[in-house]
């Protein structure tokens, strides 16, 4: 069992939580807690059950009884469950391709039920995961359309996580909203240098030392969604524009699974504009 | 406080552990804890004692007894001493200077009573910094003779951690041993990689395309010690190798004060051959 | 064309290559030139051919007659060829999906007309790329029987370069000289530590805190050859042998890539157990 | 002798430099050249001088009239000088003391014959290693005396390089332009992110994940000059704006360092607001 849980900080919270835990008869394999200035309190613990005493119902039961005591946040976890995950994508093979055969790997242990392309570029390579794909296209002066299209497919196919893997559209509020903290996207810079179109020609022009990826939750707010992984890879005066994009290509794949991978085990909590990833 | 503990694991030792700080008033600022295959537990707490509503005695009287019963290991640490740590020296000044300009800019929070060096090259680098120098040239067909005199001097000093910057002479296991756990050395290689002498000229020899650093406890297996902390940076063709020197001591001196750093923060167990360096 | 040059240094060359290529009309768009300790003097030059005056085979003879005086080894390449690039594999999917992808994405400038399992595996990943796969099963008791087939079957494919994907068996010598500083094979560790089997095994053990990988050439004697690219990231108490192996991979895929990538640029001039790798 | 040389591509340049310099006696040590797109070429020849047969001056002669030929920009270096560098200071010490001590160790090969700061703060430290030190307090309702003042000193000093070392004052484009080229400051983010006061601040408030430092020559335009180094290093949610501050000091300091030493070397030419900076 995972439990995530954000609340104002207050002494006994760490020994309250895992007091109940023991009584159930759960114990600890990890955990991880941090209480921010300003008096905000995180933890992340994941348990193993095999002694549990009670029901996973009682459990739950008690766990939320104490966090009304406390004014928290939970989240509660079976690390075993496989999150099922949609990918959004355009014409640019990487990305997917990385996150499939990481999943394929076991690396990422999550299902991937569909692939959604604004274009019908990538069809071959999902489906050589097994993996169904959708065409829908985006009509600019009718984007809601096809944003209702997508939802329903979304919906259809069960999707807990939205990864946009260079998904080269922008989504409405109301698209972002319905997946709130549960739409990664990928911008290949390092943010917040370099937002909007073309960040490698930017970089370029700039004549900058390193280039970078930054995966983010996705909100209304193009690339100011809180940060979940960064990395940053040198370049020099040799470097060409399309150099870089294929260098920058390696990196923004790395970022986007890491990003993917601590999601998937439930390692992140969303305050504000930043986000906590416990290690 | 700063609570250490390292146990064998069962079911409830965290709540048992925090339970009993918050009985005592204290507030857990931050916990981080993390169980081994093979069983073995492992905590590091961070508390509040503001809100202390026993002695510091008594605190610890209740931890022994509790420890006694998870047959485990404690260490205790209150978190605003600031513990004494002898340097030893031979004529290389970076690593030294980096320890010593690092303590009075607040980075590391130490006292440093006393720098020995085997040549009397670095005194004026310590003085400046306010340090007492002594020289303790050692004959090496007289080894003991020198060490009797630098034990007597950490003694005098009260040193309860010994780093090694760049000191050029093999130590005793008897002297060693005196020190247990408790002296840190920096070996310019990336270890296992290139142990022994002239590491660099063995790296070059090599033409490996990385350099490293290696900060280990000292033990009476030289370059055989537990690992604190590695890092490494790029080399190539064209480095020769004075410039990986140069190089070198640049990572060097960064992952010896990175050592110390955390050592002083008490955020290390060493557990057999490995340590665990809690973020 | 791409130029390379290594000899015994004295004044005057690049002026002397230079010329000749300036009298027969190429335009020098990337020079490097490196000298090392001990006089040898390296160089790799990537001219223009557009505005040449005379015939390939007249800038080969006249380039010849000038490498005999300086006492050179010379090389000249075509940037446009694509080499013939055969794959070795066992069967981990990692490296041997990101060759493929990388080369399908025009990255790796190259043909793969052959892919080698000694396990049949990997037959399917191979053949999504359209590579024809053969599998080669070895016999401990009479490697040179598997030997046999696998030379008659790398000369039949036109193979230049022979790359190591986690090929999991020890190749003879005789096999090996006969692609001399043509094989590459990657190691999961940073070399020289942990040689030989289950290096993340030995460096779980050992409890270092950075895994890398290395892509060297392969030579008669195992993981001795001269290395190419090297990379590590860190690793903490908390990664298992499993996790390292995962973190690992990622690592090691980058590293043979970026090997296999300046070896098609003609970047690698091997020296000894060295190489020179041009930026 | 060290030759820069940027100007307009044509077939060549190569041959025509470096047989001026075969004639003159001349043997190369290092060329690196680099054709940028739009047809810029820039070249470094690092040259050895012990059999030249015709005076410096009849050397240089030559090369300016082949330079007119050219439409090229030469510089003409001897790396036996030692170029003189003012340092200038506010209160944070390490970036001066990293400075400092390089010269001492002879990584970087300058002169230091002045520190100048806007407070009077570090004067110990520059005396501790002999330079003078010259406190100019500056009214930000009359900058301008302030930096008549200060440019007298630097004229006086013979200052060929300034390096703002943490120097917390706006200069003015007069100031600047006296020295274009010739004064690198140190921004402690990585530029174009974060520009202006408080990066740290900004940063935190972001929730990035990695943070960095800029090494670039100044201009009129603040943060905006061409950059010559940057780096960075990966934070987490622990990290407070005062661990930032600690983390990015080292990183600051190593990124000033190798900009100096970079440009002691002779390896930096400015093309606009990209740099080329030569291996």
């Amino acid at each position: 069992m995972i439990l995530l849980i954000s609340c104002p900080d207050q002494p006994g919270i760490v020994a309250r939580v895992t007091g109940l835990l023991f009584e159930a008869g759960l114990n600890v394999l990890d955990l991880e807690q941090h209480v921010e200035e300003g008096s905000l309190f995180f933890m992340r613990i994941h348990a193993d059950t095999a002694g549990m005493r009670i029901t996973g119902e009682e459990l739950e039961y008690r766990l939320r009884e104490l966090m009304e005591l406390l004014e928290a946040e939970m989240r509660l976890h079976d690390p075993a469950e496989r999150p099922r995950v949609a990918v959004m994508v355009s014409s640019e093979p990487a990305p997917l391709q990385d996150l499939l055969s990481k999943r394929e790997a076991g690396v990422l242990s999550c299902d991937v039920p569909l692939v959604i392309g604004d274009r019908d570029v990538l069809r071959p390579l999902a489906e050589l995961y097994g993996v169904p794909f959708r065409h829908v296209p985006m009509d600019p002066n009718d984007r809601l359309a096809a944003e209702e299209v997508m939802l329903g497919l979304l919906d259809e196919a069960g999707a807990e996580l939205v990864v946009l893997a260079r998904y080269m559209r922008v989504l409405s509020a109301g698209f972002v909203d319905r997946y709130a903290q549960r739409i990664i996207n990928i911008h290949h810079s390092f943010l917040p240098a370099f937002k909007g179109n073309r960040p490698y020609h930017q970089a370029w022009e700039r004549g900058v030392k390193m280039i970078g990826a930054t995966a983010h939750f996705a909100t209304a707010d193009l690339d100011e969604g809180p940060i979940i992984v960064q990395d940053a890879v040198p370049v020099n005066h040799q470097h060409t524009v399309e150099a870089m994009i294929q260098r920058g290509m390696e990196i923004e794949r790395r970022v986007l699974a890491e990003a993917v991978q601590v999601w998937l085990e439930r390692r992140v909590i969303v305050r504000g504009r930043r986000t906590v990833v416990f290690h």
